[in-house]
């Protein structure tokens, strides 16, 4: 049986083509897509994956016509270079890769410059007049046989070389001359014979060796398990291809050269050629930074044409693959050839430049654009970073989890009353704590940035932070903080308070002393762009995580379609309202706390006000109150006697109700929709503040508003019964009173597993689901968001964990509720509206998972709606179109 | 069309048979049934179902002859009973009675004396020689038939009543003379009057108007309502039969007389004759104590033929019911009737030896006296109870939940160690706490019982109670329990140390004093009989909790088949370890932790041998370390420098210990498998004294042990598979060294929502699951259990649940996850073991659920055990037959 077993590629013609992937594997076909699209690519031939097969199907031998072929082809290969495979004056050299029609680790790599032995590296001598070079051409070559082909462990090589190193006293490679690298070629033989083995100097021996090698490769222990895990089942492919090519060489004078250009500015995306040129030199001289290349432009002096050829590549390469390419070349003796083009790497502010731009160049279309950017290159682009250069010789001193991004640098202060007064007398401040409350966001909100020793990514700290844009770093837990003393301590590491620190919340580093931030540009020009971009792809809505008017006014500006959780508790901290909030909690009878709640009624009416108007048209889900009475009361000896006076009680009498409120679980505890229950009144004054604002707007500036109202924490249907009929009853009443039209609805957050479980007989009774994913992640996992940190470092470092499962949701277990409660919910009721509040409603490998549910949005702090409108545009396109 | 309407039946002979329910009713049937026994009832007729269906049919109109069939069932009655309807001087008076195929409430109930008028109420003073009997029954008649046939409102009657009583200056009706009376009636007939009615002289139009009234209380909307919740479907049933039974009289002279009696003692469950009479009366009067009847003995002296007869009935009922009768009966001139018989009410001890003699007697099978005992009567007859008087007599301060069954007095003490002096010291205690912790144990085991202000039904107080045998009440949070003056306050009570309370941990209240307790009898005669009979029939396992020798001793005693659960950490407590467990924790390298372990390896090892050898032949499920470290510390000051001298470091590095290993929310903190991942010696250390046990005990003693060791809280498979590859490695190793064979299993608790989630997973990694209701419960829900007194009372109050979820499993919820992960387990691994071992192990109503899963065994505190024998033997003939 005859049959084509080779496909031969030079000089602008191949006979494979890029359909031929199957044949010839990936790497094969685009070696013949690019020949025959006539770029310059060295000449070679492939031997095809059916030859693979047949080894494996023949008791390990080749087809009968397959040597001949292939010395055909080395001879078609000869005569397109001007070389000869083993000549000693102008040796031919190839480079012998694996490649399956999918990319798989666990195969052979590369073997290069087959071909060299005893005599033949005395041409490469002479060809490239570089004596050193030849020599370590071979000696590479040498260990990279030796390894591949034949099996010796490549450690023995390295001690060699290791050895050679120590008794010459150098420390480099490059420290070795042509002498010394002759004896290591001499030293690498004897390596060989050590394990039996030979070094064949013979060419042709060589190159069937490394035949085999790659054809071995196939059914490597490595590769079969590769193929076990994504299910490659046996005989989906073929086997692998062999691909021999010539090499070529840049230093062979100077009409020589090698060098690496990009088709635009990868740090900026400027539409410019760009890169770098050595002339008389390998790609090795670079790497090993022996000499320092100039700008691409020094090739138009030295070699015009080729550089003219490699202009006219570039553009043709990136109109063919339609993105920025990064190009390796070499001019050997005034050739241009193209060793690999890849897309490049870019910076986060090139990625998203370049993809509106080729938009606008018709090059791709915005489809393509919105999933070309990543979301962490919109968040990276809206948040200040430090100066590159100062962070590089910055100290990290510890590391905690980057729980809100961005680069913040500031004088530290433990005390977030006096890091909100240094602040108001202008300095920078960094608020650096065990863990925060909600007693410190005043001093949260006026600093750089916050750092804790306790907490994991959905910890007070890292929420607030979020909330309010600021850089956070979370979790530091190697950092001891000794409030009392004024200091903190991480190792040898001593920061006093007022020294400077700076944290980097997208990476979680702390830094010792002062690095300098840059500030980002904001939602403008081609971010902006873009993400309008993404809208008309999303399906998925986004809406914000806001408390005030301030939040909402930002996450208006960055795209929000709504407000998808207001936590009205928020808006109790603040000044002229905790006292009237504590004297609320200590009421003693149902009518002392009314009298406090109807002080607090106009207050949070007007909050909501304020919010319904700067969100008008659009919906805000409000949630009842939902954290523990405790966290409104100190917990400090000191503190006591100031907040009794303030409130008109005795510290005694204040002392016994902290210790009432006291809970050993406070998480699990009486919060939420349990303490409406326990107190209706604070429903009705909610709802009824809710309710006001919304009918006033309408009366007196005509803003329209169906305001959501959500009730916390909900776990059994009954309980939601219990406070939506108190809501209801209030409402109505309300809306009767003041003869309007007004719409509400009345929902509920699904936080608690039970909820999940049973949401098929909750939805009976809500108008709407809100996952709160962070109390979810919480008790599926039993995990304390605010305890977490001491083990989770722990859970990642070991694997037991591949994320954070409150920075990503956990699709296994959390996503499985998300999915299952929001497919019951709709089951009972078609059109409920489901979406996310919970922090995972802003992160992108999030949204893409829940992209692949029926939710309906997805809600994210402001900081992050631009992110969030991106992903949700990215997961539309993947999973819902 | 002629059809038969109605079903007479008198003396010995009715109409209809017990197979007529459909036609006559369930009531109806059974009068019928009874009449063909012999039983002397009094005699009637039933007019049937169909009548109900043909008055809806055709626009509310009778059949035709349907009248013709009424008048001569009257008849045939006035002729049985020798009495006239509406005749002045011997009046035949009547009950009027719905009837349905299905018990339903919402239908009218009961018209009695149906046939009294201003003529025949003189005959009825005449029969009885009682005026103020006659007008009495008279003034009822009148507000029944005026409330139920034409729809007067029942307050207006009753008003008119209160009214002539504070006109008296009265409080009781029994003080009202016949005179009295008689106005009453006048001012009854005036309420008529007012409403537009007319009270009918005519007995026959208020035959008719009771009959009309019951035929449409069919469809009265609280009926409707019924059959719609109960899923029964219009057209299911015919309607309603009417059953009209002629009145008897037992205050008709001194051949006359009415009983109650019981065909056994319902105190002690004795087979003898037992009841009470009271010679010409009836029942009203017995009811309103204002005579007091005579032992039924009397009855023979007095009228013997009837007592005779009465005697041979109870016999007879006794047989036909085969359960204990209650019976009501009255003698009319000398005539026996029964007016009622059902199963008697019964004390639990009454209850079991009943049961156990009936089926020695041949009455009913083993079954049947399987299912007729209920849990709680074991539970009962296993705790001491107060003594009665002293209990109806003594002042409730408060009420907690009933976490551990029996009734405790004592003098209470607030400290754990001090309870424990003065236990040892003679004195009788009560611990007091306002929670307790792993540091009480010892106090808790020297006292009588324990009470605290705070925690739940699955509490460290109400789990070590449970496990201990000892009655507790916990969050009874009306007390205020002030530990440094040394008192407790309730309200206005005020107990100080050492003085007397006394709690019943079976209802959960608090008495004031002392309140003498009686001892129970133990597991022997008919209960230790019962259980025997109950494993027959048990096909779901009973384990026990138990973590030392002698709960598993008692365990075995109480017949557990197996430990579901040992709680290794609870052995940490004890004195000689906890200093080494202490310097474990300070550790600040792994081998000074090793080094600690290594002194605690051969206590656990000497531990588990002591549990293998109690338990031999049976399986013992071992739990890895579960609470956080944190609860081995201590944590108030004073303690500091002791403990501190003790392990040998500074107060200050203890200190410092303790604050890092502070949690926010400890039980979503460092615990279970967390811990062993973070310090995996600690899990060599528990397997080898697992393992070695294991083998020491083979070699030395020749007992075989296959011993199951559990991960605790697995939420995620790669837990589970990391610290199994440690504990097989450390295993097999032991093994191998010893040259031994043993087996072993490891298994994982479910107790994590995630776990249930992904069970189907995490099967694949264990051989055994064992579901901890308890953190399941606390996780699913989100209740924290030692805070859930905070709001649960008012949970229950409010009907917002129905039970105590950490009482009784929630079945929707909870519930519903046990189910899904037994399922998705076995699915993935037929053999899966699974078990319960949380709280709900022991609890009757939970075992019930278990039983419809898949479940394999339910482990319960040892002093549960027999509860849960009987409750699954009940729940597997219900279930699994």
């Amino acid at each position: 049986m005859s049959k084509k077993w080779v496909y031969f590629f030079a000089d602008g013609k191949a006979e494979g083509t890029a359909q031929m992937k199957e044949l010839l594997g990936g790497k094969g076909a685009n070696l013949a897509e690019m020949t025959n699209a006539g770029v310059p690519v060295p000449p070679g031939f492939t031997i095809t994956t059916e030859v693979c097969k047949y080894y494996y199907d023949n008791n390990r031998t080749y087809p009968q016509d397959l040597a001949e072929q292939v010395n055909a082809a080395i001879k078609e290969l000869e005569k397109v270079t001007g070389k000869g495979f083993g000549d000693p004056i102008k040796p031919l050299l190839v480079s012998v890769r694996s490649g399956a029609a999918i990319s798989m680790p666990g195969m052979m790599d590369t073997i290069l410059n087959l071909g060299l032995n005893d005599e033949t590296v005395k041409g490469l001598v002479e060809m490239t007049n570089n004596e050193r070079f030849a020599y370590d051409s071979y000696r590479r070559f040498l260990q990279m046989f030796g390894d591949t082909a034949l099996g010796i462990p490549h450690s023995d090589f390295e001690n060699a070389l290791s050895e050679m190193k120590a008794n010459k006293g150098v420390k480099l490679d490059t420290d070795l001359d042509a002498e010394d690298l002759k004896k290591l070629v001499e030293i690498y033989k004897e390596i060989y014979k050590k394990h039996g083995k030979e070094f064949p100097q013979d060419v042709n021996k060589q190159l069937w060796a490394a035949i085999e090698a790659v054809i071995w490769s196939w059914m490597s222990d490595r590769a079969i398990k590769y193929r076990e895990i994504h299910g490659i089942k046996e005989g989906q492919l073929l086997g692998t291809a062999v691909n021999i090519v010539a090499m070529v060489f840049g230093n062979m004078g100077d009409d020589s050269g090698t060098g690496v250009c990009f088709t635009r500015d990868p740090n900026t995306g400027e539409k410019v050629h760009y890169g770098e040129f050595l002339p008389n030199a390998q790609g090795e001289d670079v790497v090993a930074g022996i000499r320092t290349p100039y700008p691409l432009e020094k090739m138009k002096e030295m070699i015009p044409h080729a550089y003219d050829e490699l202009i006219e590549i570039m553009d043709r390469l990136e109109a063919y693959f339609k993105d920025m390419q990064d190009i390796e070349f070499t001019v050997e003796r005034g050739k241009l050839y193209i060793l690999q083009t890849r897309n490049a790497k870019r910076t986060s502010q090139a990625a998203i430049r370049i993809a509106v731009d080729m938009v606008h160049e018709g090059l791709i279309d915005k489809k393509t654009a919105v999933l070309r950017v990543q979301p962490s290159d919109i968040e990276r682009v809206l948040h200040p970073k430090f100066d590159e250069n100062e962070r590089k010789n910055a100290k990290v001193i510890a590391k905690g989890l980057p729980a809100s991004p961005g680069a913040a640098t500031g004088k530290i202060y433990f005390d977030a009353h006096k890091a909100e007064k240094m602040a108001e007398a202008g300095e920078k401040v960094l608020l650096v704590r065990p863990e925060t409350s909600p007693e410190d966001v005043g001093g949260m909100n006026a600093a750089e940035g916050i750092l804790t020793a306790r907490g994991g990514m959905t910890s007070h700290a890292a929420v607030v932070a979020r909330g309010l844009g600021k850089p956070a770093v979370v979790g530091a837990e190697s950092i001891y903080v000794d409030e009392e003393e004024g200091f903190l301590k991480v190792g040898d590491f001593v920061v006093k308070e007022g020294e400077w620190l700076s944290i980097d919340g997208t990476t979680g580093e702390v830094f010792l002393g002062k690095v300098t931030t840059v500030k980002p540009r904001g939602l403008e020009g081609p971010v902006a762009e873009l993400l309008s971009w993404a809208d008309e792809f999303r399906k998925l809505g986004v809406r914000a995580n806001a408390d005030v008017p301030r939040d909402a006014k930002v996450a208006r500006e960055f795209g929000a379609e709504g407000i998808g959780l207001c936590r009205t508790e928020h808006m109790f901290f603040e000044k002229d309202r905790i006292p009237k909030v504590r004297r609320m909690i200590v009421a003693r009878t149902v009518e002392e706390r009314e009298a406090a709640l109807a002080e607090l009624l106009p207050l949070q009416k007007e909050d909501f006000k304020g919010l319904f108007r700067e969100m008008k048209g659009y919906p805000v889900t409000i949630r009842l109150i939902d954290p523990p009475l405790h966290e409104f009361l100190p917990h400090e000896e000191e503190q006591m006697a100031e907040v009794a006076a303030q409130i008109g009680i005795s510290v005694e009498e204040l002392k016994k109700v902290v210790e009432q409120l006291h809970e050993l679980n406070p998480m699990l505890g009486h919060r939420g929709v349990r303490l409406v229950i326990t107190y209706p009144e604070i429903a009705v004054m909610q709802t009824k503040a809710i309710i006001l604002a919304a009918i006033e707007l309408k009366k007196e500036e005509g803003i329209d508003v169906v305001p959501e109202i959500m009730i916390p924490l909900v776990g059994h249907i009954n309980e939601l019964k219990y406070i939506k009929d108190v809501v209801i009853k209030t409402a109505d009443e309300l809306i009767k009173q003041h003869g309007v039209e007004l719409k509400y609805l009345v929902g509920t957050m699904i936080e608690v597993p039970r909820a999940a479980v049973t949401a098929d007989q909750i939805a009976q009774e809500a108008d709407f689901f809100s996952f709160g994913t962070n109390d979810l992640t919480q008790m599926t996992f039993g995990f304390s968001r605010d305890d977490v940190g001491k083990f989770l470092p722990e859970y990642l470092a070991k694997g037991i964990l591949e994320d954070d499962p409150f920075k990503h949701v956990d699709t296994q277990g959390v996503g499985q509720l998300v999915k299952m409660a929001t497919e019951k919910g709709k089951e009972v009721k078609e059109k409920l509206k489901c979406g996310v509040c919970g922090e995972h409603g802003g992160d992108p490998k999030s949204i893409m998972f829940f992209a692949t549910t029926k939710l309906d949005y997805v809600s994210a702090s402001p900081y992050r709606i631009p992110v969030a409108r991106l992903a949700a545009a990215q997961a539309s396109i993947k999973y819902r179109s």
